[in-house]
């Protein structure tokens, strides 16, 4: 089965991928879009972008494709903690600049700021981009800040592990196919959940309230919501939910139906479990 | 008056910035944390970061830290229709590789599958650094998708005009500032617009809906509202709202006292103006 991610190799979602398919065929795409069209031309089965807090992708990218891809259903959710480390080139032992890409560096800021504060920094387009060439220029005084799978993939030493700023920093990744499947994984469950995309007719004051209404007196928790522009022009909105609680068939459907009633147009992205990797 | 921008040079939001401060000194930043960093510390007056959809910075990374800085305000929000076109070196006239900034290559992905199938893509960091490299480069038969803002400062032909795939591509950028002010401009308005972040005590079902129902009775129209995790661990969030109605003072202090009396803590972001940019 061939699975498809958001590259380049060594990315985050690269290291998130390697955990979900063990045995699979990997193949890194450039971009979202990329990942979302291998998935509806069936170039691949499944695959992983992330969805929230990345370094490398934007939120607001993967929600606009699951608006737009109609067909394409999430499998899974999987969180995985970021960290940062410190890699330099082993026939170095110094170096007067720190690349990576801009949001690694800012992740990094507090830690930067204290205790290399004399090296220059420069972006890059990737993390693993920066340790990449790092990689192949033993002749400059550069380190990188990357993964630990960049660490492996690319020899090179790990001077300091863990140079994040906030410990607590994690990316959520979702598993996207053609398929209405809840993924099985080996993974400690977070939790269930459910997500939605809905479209309301119109921007009326306390329309999204009455949207909200209709899970609110169910006891059904929302966990998510996020509005996003259409891209038919101003002031035209979609909401993504993610309902947290259990997934009761009857009062969901119903659910569903109370909003169709008043005018909201209603996809079910998918009913799935949340991972925790490692 | 210095005003710090999300950079690079010829970036979409110099590009912004440059229509809404005219004669301002304006200093490109190269992250969006650099751009609340120099607000912070006092050296810059303002800065003008990307808010939504745009291809530089993440909608994420934004709401993030008007969470993180306590004192940061908003003092407007503008609009600008995203424009790319297909730049080529004055001495060249072809190219059999195009170069950008990844989410520029998405949003142009149909235009390019359609008239430039056999030129190989090419990620750069920025637009406006594969604007520059095609610049330097004469001897390569590269061409880059930038803004028009690059293809001036960087003295390149506009061999296409407008190659985005959707015609209603429109980026929104925020001026920050320590100041509590609405910006007065000279653009169009667009709107009012009053932006809160809302924290609410736990995760309880139904807790957002609560929080909403103190808008809808009073009829205040929400015309964004985005969940963010907290980064002090797993489900723990905040909700950055957008009311778009009138901002009644007495109506309006009345629901914040209701929100802070459900447990909810509340800060006032800004009370500002939304223009379109040309």
């Amino acid at each position: 089965m061939k699975i498809a991610y958001l590259g380049p190799e060594a990315s985050f979602t690269q290291l998130a991928t390697s955990q979900i398919f063990n045995d699979e065929k990997l193949i890194p795409k450039s971009s979202i879009l990329d990942c979302f069209t291998a998935v509806k031309n069936g170039d691949v089965a499944k695959a992983v972008v992330p969805l929230e807090n990345s370094i490398e992708g934007t939120v607001s990218m993967t929600l606009d494709y699951l608006y737009d891809f109609k067909n394409i259903s999430i499998e899974a959710e999987v969180v995985m903690p970021i960290a940062h480390h410190l890699l330099l080139n082993k026939n170095n032992s110094d170096f007067d600049m720190i690349i990576s890409h801009p949001q690694a560096l800012a992740q990094c800021f507090h830690t930067l700021e204290k205790n290399y504060k004399n090296s220059a920094r420069k972006d890059f387009s990737s993390t693993a981009a920066a340790a990449k060439h790092v990689a192949e220029h033993p002749e400059k005084k550069i380190a990188a800040i990357a993964n630990s799978y960049a660490a492996k993939l690319y020899d090179l030493k790990i001077l300091k592990k863990n140079i994040h700023d906030f410990e607590h920093n994690h990316t959520r990744f979702i598993v996207i196919s053609l398929v209405k499947n809840s993924l099985k994984l080996k993974h400690k469950i977070l939790g269930e959940k459910t997500s939605l995309m809905v479209t309301l007719p119109e921007d009326h004051a306390g329309g999204l309230h009455q949207v909200l209404s209709v899970f609110a007196w169910r006891k059904m928790n929302l966990s998510k919501i996020e509005s996003r522009t259409l891209k038919t022009g101003l002031g035209n909105y979609f909401f993504y939910i993610n309902v947290a609680s259990e997934w009761h068939p009857t009062i969901s459907e119903n659910a569903l139906e109370e909003l169709k009633s008043i005018g909201a147009e209603v996809r079910l992205l998918g009913h799935y479990e949340e991972y925790l990797l490692g």
